[in-house]
């Protein structure tokens, strides 16, 4: 199979990522953090290693400041839910995913709001103009993506944090698209909080996130549970990172995570961005050269874009077109609306949906070449 | 290292375990649910395999009933957070694990009570009568583990279900410590909420978790997001288990756990119980012979224990027993209050913790008298 679903989980991973997880399978499968012997205090290790390297990647303060969680979604609920309480305003950008509207929409139950600031696309400016005038005297939480799942069109992230500061409101990046290929440094760009997949850019297994925090202002805990410490404390431990990780943490996936990782700051963010975004330009020009192809975003640059490209074929609906891609040329490509509908308002697709691709660090040329002489093909 | 931390993930797995995460990682590691191509379809299909088999172990209604989490802990916090609300009631019994009692405490400020009813070892009416005696007219939800973590000891729980429907009262059973082990029935039981490990007697991965649910009386979501299901929509699907699963699940994980199922359904729970407590006897048996050790409970008997044991050695602190047997013996157990401290005050342990072996379908005859010896010698 030619895979260019990257943009929901990253296929195929590093081999080392899959040695990792069975060797803590095979090897030393006990639970962290709970036992003292030699095989818990060997998980325990294995844990922290990825923590320090993902507070390397993310220019976290600390191993402690880096939550494992089941995936991005987890982690961005965690700072939703327990940052806001009643009264409080937040603002999202109209890019967002389903993970960040959903939360805030149940909470509107609970007299939470929230505003969404258009994304101009290819205008900064006005960008950041939208998100100034969503602010208002209540707003406690910008939570903003660090480019569109759908479009791969990047956000001014920075700015839009350093305006949160300006105005003491916490900043949450969701990375789920750009960690791995875009660099970041939390510390230094004031993010608050910092929600990635494991299994996208970070090219871990599925079923890892990670929740950065680098404030202060802690939000409650979303669960309580065992952490392994202060056991006879019927209340949560306040310290990072057992205040958010209740219960048995995914070791043979963490494992796998942190291999992931490493393979990152080998490679560095830019190497990668820049290799896969040549690859991305050369399927956007084939796919402009195809007057049956609908594109909707300028061509991608490596400044402002992330390897997400979406498309339509004229006359199909987008779901057909991946099935066509799949059944007859063995390629996978994601149709629909990739859980994003404020997104695709935005870029006026709601009804069709897109087919997109998503390139990686495995994506060859030669698959960019068979995918867009694919699209020449009659089907 | 001979290995008796069981009773916080079970080592080794069967084989199949790790070959079905390997594959999982390797040959179809597409995001489940997402997209139509082929990859996607195989990793949906094995979803819903290890759902079905669940489902069968469960006795759940449906493949549907069965929601996966990222461990028990995260189950339980579901089905707690999610049914009580200001005003509420619920009941739990003495032998909890903070995975039950740290979430209620939390809720406590959010106008949330509960009772605890004290378990009479061996004496099951008087242990009914205690539950019966701590429901209130604002009760919802009785939580109840199967078996103490710690001691071993089983709680009537299908009683406590049927005293529970009496009131109209929701029963959630933790199946941390029973479910492989133990038969569980919950359609025929009245359980309305069971919440399992993946990884303890189930033999999956670390990372995987269940809740099985088998009411009409829904709990809130804790967490929203991306479903792959009805994306437009900005309200999260209340459909099962949609309702609950938000973000990309724990594909290799969830296949590792399906293969851990299977070898608990080919074997039967009762024939893997049957097995492990003749060895938990043998062990109980060689440890009371040795007067420097101190037991806990009555000898542990197939119809109302687990396989856990609970001991200590005079004059030594608990973590110190475990660290001599693992640095002299290489013999794995866990030390201190295992995240239990109700169930420690119940049996006059808090101060010193136990030294606790739990015996899984892995451990042989040798091994336990090898513990035992271990223990006689001076150390």
């Amino acid at each position: 199979m030619i895979y260019f679903d990257n943009g929901a989980t990253t296929f195929p991973k590093p081999p080392a990522v899959r040695r990792a997880v069975t060797q803590a399978l095979q090897s030393y499968g006990a639970n962290p953090g709970r036992s003292g012997h030699s095989m818990s205090v060997r998980a325990g290790e294995a844990l922290y290693e990825c923590r320090k390297n993902a507070a390397k990647l993310l220019g976290a303060e600390a191993p402690e400041s880096i939550i494992f969680t089941l995936n991005c979604t987890a982690a961005l609920n965690t700072v939703i839910h327990g940052t806001l309480k009643r009264g409080d305003h937040a603002v999202i950008s109209s890019l967002e995913h389903n993970a960040v509207l959903r939360p805030l929409e149940a909470m509107q139950q609970e007299g939470v709001s929230y505003s969404v600031a258009a994304v101009a696309e290819g205008d900064e400016e006005q960008t950041l103009d939208n998100f100034r005038r969503a602010l208002q005297s209540n707003t406690k939480l910008v939570i903003c993506t660090g480019a569109s799942n759908v479009f791969g069109v990047r956000l001014p992230v920075e700015r839009l944090a350093a305006l949160c500061r300006l105005y003491g409101i916490l900043f949450c990046l969701d990375a789920a698209q750009t960690a791995g290929c875009v660099p970041i440094n939390m510390q230094q760009s004031g993010f608050d909080f910092v929600c990635c997949a494991g299994h996208k850019g970070l090219y871990g297994p599925m079923g890892t996130g990670l929740l950065a925090v680098n404030t202060d202002r802690l939000p409650d805990s979303l669960m309580q549970g065992g952490t392994g410490s202060d056991s006879a404390n019927p209340l949560q431990p306040d310290i990072l990172p057992d205040k958010y990780e209740s219960g048995t943490p995914n070791l043979p996936g963490i494992a796998g995570l942190n291999e992931g990782i490493r393979f990152v700051l080998r490679n560095g963010e830019e190497r990668l961005l820049n290799a896969e975004m040549k690859k991305a330009q050369r399927l956007y020009d084939g796919l402009s050269r195809n007057k049956r192809v609908v594109l909707y975003t300028a061509r991608p640059d490596i400044k402002t874009s992330v390897p997400v490209i979406s498309f339509n074929v004229k006359g199909r609906d987008s779901e057909e077109t991946a099935a066509l891609l799949n059944d007859r040329f063995q390629i996978a490509v994601r149709a629909g609306l990739h859980c994003a509908p404020l997104a695709h308002r935005s870029f006026g697709t709601q009804d069709s949906g897109t087919v997109r691709a998503v390139i990686s660090a495995f994506n060859t040329d030669s698959q960019i070449a068979y995918l867009v002489q694919s699209l020449q093909k009659k089907f």
